[in-house]
């Protein structure tokens, strides 16, 4: 199964593609999106929707996962993230695929084992879990990777439940 | 000049559309893109996209107006209509028409005179700018064409100014 994991964002918005088949991963391709600060923020939304768009006929996913939002301290910066999720959501619909949502918590809990795992320890399982020797640069590329292992994970354990009964 | 305003929503969307020469504005539509509480996210999005592009092509807006959103306690709906606002912001870049947003203190201060105007105010105001005997239905859609009104009424002063120069 070949999953795209998405770390939305408007300035970068991370992507990473992973096939996995039986419990074992392999890094396909990943990546950024980025639009210039300054730029009037429709155009923005436009390149964000139009290179999604190429990304999902180029990689063709069985299976998209992206991280849920929530709001911390920055509202402003929430609300064009929101924004920007919108169209990506609505890039990945009217490719035909479904996307699941995870909370950044529920990836560190797939990943290390506890939802307050530090960015240090998600690096090294990923890398490990990918067998590579560095992580993919930037920082929003690797999240994305994060989130499509996680989904991997998931699907996998719903997998083994679903064999179970 | 034709106007086109939006109240951004992912339940209802509302929106309005005036014709507005000379200080003197006509209504010409409004109404509200509805989508089904319980449906699919990402298919709620779709239909509020696709539903602009048609809103878009049928009345054939000059210039459209939007209202910029801040989030006050439902974080949750925020993001929400926020997601919605991206694909409403895409459909009217995509169509080659620039947007003006407004704060919802703006759009009062434009029509009643004061940033803190009641509902009842404004209803009865856009009423008589327009002439109309009752106000137009559902809520949204009347807030909809205050958000055009009061475009309207800065692009008139800003003509004003260019005029005095």
């Amino acid at each position: 199964m070949r999953i795209l994991g998405i770390d939305p964002g408007y300035g970068i918005t991370g992507f990473g593609v992973i096939d996995s088949e039986r419990g074992q991963s392999r890094l396909v391709t990943c990546g950024a999106i980025t639009t210039p600060a300054g730029m009037d923020f429709s155009a923005r939304l436009e390149i964000i929707y139009e290179d999604m768009r190429k990304l999902l006929e180029n990689t063709k996913p069985d299976a998209v996962a992206i991280e849920e939002l929530f709001f911390g301290q920055n509202v402003t910066t929430g609300i064009g993230v929101a924004q920007s999720r919108g169209v990506i959501l609505l890039a990945i619909r009217q490719a035909g695929l479904e996307v699941t949502s995870y909370k950044p918590m529920q990836v560190k809990l797939s990943l290390v084992g506890y939802g307050n795992a530090t960015k240090h320890q998600m690096m090294d399982m990923t890398k490990r879990l990918l067998h590579l020797n560095a992580m993919p640069k930037p920082d929003d590329a690797a999240d994305a990777i994060a989130i499509a292992l996680c989904h991997a994970r998931s699907s996998t354990s719903l997998l083994a439940q679903a064999q179970k009964k």
